[in-house]
């Protein structure tokens, strides 16, 4: 049976994924090509009642290994009811962060493992990794300041702790975009928007041929 | 630093496994022995709230491995909470079910994988492994006789089907005990309630001294 393809948009804070992620989904609609956008937890009950439990601000006492798990259960059933669903019908899912934003973030990040994030992820995951995974790569700087701009105040030592969080993430997506050249396209985003939405857009056409 | 020592019961349905657990925490409190009794959730916060999405009635959709990943969820944090606050400060943890619970009804007895099942639990228990595991071994037409034993109703279809599913609970567990022996004592838990207890006791007596 043929199957869609499922496109994932990786990057760190402020590095436009989101936004070039709607351009792209007007863009192959308008084209006539069958496809949907999402993130998790997506509408999906289950998956929108687990994310209530990480998100709820009583839960201070969270493990970081619960949230990695809650995140699994989370994206296996938004896999499950809304993404596979899709493939199946030969349709091209554009998806918002996946595997790639647990290993960066939680596993190199937050330093719980890489291959221990992996195992739970692939356990939730099955054969339904990505075709093709985009890096919207971008410096904590400029993400940051894209972010900031209209808060009109100054760099404080809050952003300075999230610069080098976020340059650790990003230090993570580079490494698993070594070790997974294949599924990888990395993309320079801290060029205008309109140059990054072209390559995007002549990436996925070529992927998709 | 020394530690307490964490002994889980294990056993399929109508083992009697609970009520023995009972009596042995009331047995070591006379004896003047540190220990404290707990099942999962436990009364743990984050952990109930996620057996309420498992147990939710409504979530009739939900996949077989998005319950595996929120059982691991919630054994997590039970086990950071509860458990191992209790051996770190020495004492004996009584724990009805754990991690072999979850190999031999979803791994084995439900098929997602023994392998699989025990790779998230390994992430969710890290180093904290049962110290001694003891399984109440009886056969389902005994277990489940003793469940119904009230009811004062025949063997129906839905029984049968329960048999030959805790026929591969059972199953499940002897192949864990093969595999893992050093780690269990099996008891035949269809001798008389005395003897299972007296028994559990040695046993247990043995392994704390």
């Amino acid at each position: 049976m043929k199957q869609g393809k499922f496109i994932v948009f990786e990057g760190g804070e402020g590095s436009g994924k989101s936004t070039i992620l709607e351009m792209i989904y007007e863009f192959l609609l308008e084209e006539g090509i069958d496809c949907i956008k999402t993130r998790e937890p997506g509408g999906i009950r289950i998956s929108e009642n687990i994310r209530s439990i990480i998100l709820d601000k009583e839960n201070t006492e969270m493990d970081s290994k619960t949230e990695a798990l809650l995140y699994a259960a989370a994206r296996r059933q938004h896999l499950v009811e809304k993404v596979i669903p899709e493939l199946k019908s030969n349709k091209i899912v554009l998806c918002d962060r996946f595997i790639f934003s647990s290993l960066a973030y939680q596993g190199y990040a937050r330093e719980i493992g890489v291959n221990e994030i992996f195992e739970i992820n692939k356990f939730a995951v099955g054969e339904y990794m990505p075709d093709l995974n985009i890096l919207f790569d971008v410096s904590p700087e400029v993400g940051l300041s894209r972010i900031n701009k209209n808060k009109d105040r100054e760099v404080n030592r809050l952003d300075l702790e999230k610069i080098d969080f976020h340059n650790k993430v990003r230090e993570g997506y580079h490494k698993l975009v070594e070790e997974n050249k294949e599924n990888f396209h990395v993309i320079n985003a801290e060029k205008s928007i309109e140059e990054v939405f072209n390559e995007v857009k002549n990436v996925i056409l070529k992927f998709i041929k």
